[in-house]
């Protein structure tokens, strides 16, 4: 016999942290069975969702890259190449985040800069956190000439960014790894699955 | 002047989950100054990795598929559409536990299935939590009247296998959000990264 699984309760263990909390939620399993999941989650969720990723793709003389930013991110304690990405404001659709972080981030905005598609909800670590996210794929038309535009990075900001053209992408990220930098998953991911289409 | 950000000490708060701890780092950022961090990470890693998921790709008849599995995520109160995965044993090498855990959860294993390449260290959402894994792709070659192998799940574990054309992927995840499903974002990053190629 097997029953819709639920949650019945969830309780907060008590810290003086302010970003983060850990919980602990008491669910019905498919068998009728109470039992109890350990979860961390952002205390900074305004709506439904967390945050956007931006898979920003450059078309510029007819070649496509794929635009990637360094950021020192202290929970790995390494330097992470990562996707342009940043929480939802309140009341904010995804698109309008991206667009915002796009430019905050990496300097693209404006004619030649329009969002593609938005993905499904995503979950990042469903075993652990209730994160969730959006990638919003956005299309960049440089140009032949056009140079590179500078973000407008807020006071202790250290975001380094590159662009890399798409059928270099999985070796650019071995060489990462090779130089001690961490690869975010979503950048990796998408670079196995344009490997697997060749 | 730039420095190489570096962490001063980690301080865990005091509660009493068993899976998971809340943690406060404190770091030195590039401008030299201190800052803190809030982080969670699992209590359970016995080396440098917490885990690996897995891209097991069939091929049968000419025709190329990815395995998924569908499993109740307690964290994001909802049924996810994921890659099989599992946690690293204490000095085991992500191409043994990717077959143990792919045999575990699906039942392919032996013969024809084999470890193809594994993907550098991948963190999974580095602005909250130390989370990291590699993702293995193993190729699993059937011959053309192969019937589908029986899982070996432990008592309470419920997951549904499912094998998916890799040129229906991305369609098919737009269907399993419609019926309520989460994805998983290695999945549909994966999916992403097919699609761009196209």
């Amino acid at each position: 016999m097997s029953h819709k699984p639920e949650i019945i309760s969830t309780e907060t263990y008590e810290t003086d942290a302010k970003w983060l909390r850990l919980q602990r939620i008491k669910y019905r399993d498919q068998e009728g069975k109470e039992r109890f999941w350990e979860v961390a989650n952002r205390s900074t969720r305004k709506g439904a969702v967390d945050s956007v990723h931006i898979l920003a793709l450059i078309k510029q003389e007819g070649e496509r890259g794929v635009v990637l930013i360094e950021q020192y991110r202290p929970p790995v304690e390494a330097t992470v190449v990562e996707f342009p990405a940043g929480l939802l404001d309140e009341g904010e659709d995804p698109a309008t985040t991206a667009l915002r972080e796009l430019h905050e981030e990496t300097g693209y905005q404006g004619d030649g800069v329009s969002v593609v598609s938005v993905s499904p909800v995503m979950v990042k670590d469903p075993g652990m956190t209730g994160a969730n996210m959006h990638l919003v794929t956005v299309q960049i038309e440089l140009p032949p000439d056009a140079p590179p535009p500078q973000p407008k990075l807020d006071d202790g900001e250290h975001i380094v960014k590159r662009t890399v053209p798409l059928k270099e992408l999985n070796a650019v990220l071995k060489d990462y790894e090779k130089r001690g930098f961490a690869i975010d998953a979503l950048v990796q991911s998408v670079a196995t699955g344009l490997g697997l289409a060749e």
